[in-house]
């Protein structure tokens, strides 16, 4: 059995050991894969999520694996940040929330910035906001031809993060990332890959199979080699990278607080629950 | 009607308020559309032009709406830089009509860099020169399967503007970028659109009803979610864009008093002249 | 007949009086051919190899040619670096050997990023590791349909060179760069064009004879229009691309002394001694 099954199979004993809530991370075959595990809510992102995926990030960082993979549970790679968050005002109200948020954000984002191993997204279906805008900052995007790619920024009245004001127009070109991160345009995995968002796009009927049997193949290469050549190559832009993540965090600040998001937010989780 | 088709019927009102000679500047539904209107030229661009242009945008961008679209009259969208522009010398010489053209080109192509508000280009048809170039400058570029795109600087004994000697290699890899921009290779616009240079590419009987439509839904978009959105992309590059559109039209004071770009025009006006 | 053929039926005279041992250097039409022509080992660079085509370089830097074309003699392109460079080790050891190929790896691409004419390859076959590296330094990348395109330096225990840690994100975006370049995904001619590294592919029955077709009409455009616009497009860069040459052979240095590098070359000359 491949270590994707089994690691489906027989879940349990790591990730409940590490004690995540929506997260399954399993180690085998010098691959940590960390598996944003909550499907009934389409890996919607909630706070304590940020801080379950860093901290996953922070221990593959220093296990034994040499390649670390993200993917979802179920049909959704993931579906973004749970708008849900927005709802729980602390006592200092929408500023103290809205500072929180911005603080998390910057603090997420510089993990995936800093993460010093080769990082692998295994896009298992439609991915949506922050999940698609950091897919800028891996080293392999590997699509199922059932994954979409969406950031609705300006519907929801704000604005990019993730580095992806600075890696979308760098990946794709500027007139077709600002139809993404303005206009909200959604991309099929074929057209993400066109535009080089996408490393390579598998049939879903082979996807989990292609794709780990690549990515086993990988992790038998030198280790030092692949984590210093990718050190190299994110060093050209790693100063750059915070500077983005920093100035993004500091826009969405002040968009949080604006009465066209928070309008935009609250006729969005409304329709949600007419639904 | 559509706006589109209401803006062709009865263009006139806002666009003889403003004085513009070769443009028609209208506005509807939250979309501002400057007409490059000279289509027995090609829409070639007189100096005039090049400063009706600049008060256009300068207008749209205090106006009340949210897209700018640029865009042109009959066959051509723009078959760039009127050449007669060079035949026009002034008292001062070849040397003060090129210090006069170098500052306008300057001025010209900082109000690309520096517009607030997602610009779109809706290229109908054959693009030439700084039409082409400042391109890279807009946030969408939708064309039609007519269009083409020439830079065709080298056989005019000229050198890359628009700030396109930066924003072309970003956009298409240094390897396209230099055979358009050093060697004068004209694109298709299927071949543009893989290039990223442009965004998407429209069968030219349905382009302007499928252009239309999309940009009036854009339009309807949280206007200043927009606005910070293109800001927070641009302003990663922003100094970048002033400093290269300063030397690029440092390098062209030069080239226009070369025999070798002297030659070149007076070549091509002569063997226009003689068809 | 074409330069092509005249240059291959009598390509002695330039050469030898040059004292090229491996190139082949001709010199016709405006155009300086450099040929790498040392098709039983592949066209695999030796030592000495790197410092004849730096000689070639600085020659066709000052002749009075327009345009300089890389190109591989027989079947290959280039294999890349010559791995017996590393079997010969001088007295100082495997760490004087180790300085000597970093300066020199460090000068020799220099060279590439310095040059000051337009610069074509036309990649007549497989190309491998700096071969391939180097591309995104050029102006125009030819490529025959049977050519291929592989970085394996992950397998070699190595890390990335000529600039690619930065030219290659640039070109094709981080998710395609790092699969070349971290796991030595090999591409085809046709993925290489699809994704900005390569101009334009040709069917090999024909690739000569269009290439230089071509490559005359361009040699026929203003020289110093083509030269100024190339110094332009370079310029934007040219600090940066230093700077990226030297982190990069400083990190091959310590790269070339590890454990893991040298098991990786033996064990990779030993299985090539085997067959």
């Amino acid at each position: 059995p491949s270590s994707e099954s089994s690691s489906q199979v027989k879940p349990g004993a790591d990730s409940k050991q590490e004690g995540y809530e929506n997260l399954l991370v399993t180690s085998e075959d010098r691959i940590t894969k960390i598996l944003l595990n909550r499907p009934t809510k389409k890996n919607a992102i909630t706070t304590q999520m940020y801080h379950e995926i860093m901290l996953a990030l922070k221990a593959a960082s220093q296990d034994d694996s040499v390649l670390t993979v993200l993917t979802g549970s179920g049909d959704y790679y993931c579906s973004g940040n749970d708008l849900t968050n927005f709802t729980d005002i602390p006592p200092g109200g929408v500023e103290e929330k809205a500072k929180n948020s911005s603080f998390l954000l910057r603090d997420f984002v510089n993990c995936f910035i800093d993460f010093p191993k080769p990082l692998v997204a295994v896009v298992n279906g439609p991915a949506v906001g922050i999940s698609v805008t950091i897919l800028g900052l891996f080293d392999i995007v590997y699509a199922s031809d059932r994954a979409t790619f969406h950031t609705p920024f300006s519907h929801l009245g704000q604005s990019p993060e993730g580095c992806s004001s600075y890696t979308f127009p760098k990946i794709m070109g500027s007139s077709k990332a600002a139809e993404m991160l303005i206009f909200g345009k959604k991309l099929t995995a074929g057209e993400a890959c066109a535009q080089g968002l996408v490393t390579q796009v598998f049939p879903d009927s082979t996807f989990q199979k292609e794709v780990w049997t690549r990515l086993k193949a990988y992790s038998k290469l030198p280790p030092n080699a692949m984590r210093i050549s990718k050190e190299i190559i994110r060093k050209n832009e790693k100063e750059k990278l915070h500077a983005v993540n920093a100035e993004e965090c500091n826009v969405l600040l002040s968009r949080w607080q604006s009465d066209e998001c928070m309008n935009a937010v609250v006729n969005f989780l409304s329709r949600k629950a007419k639904l």
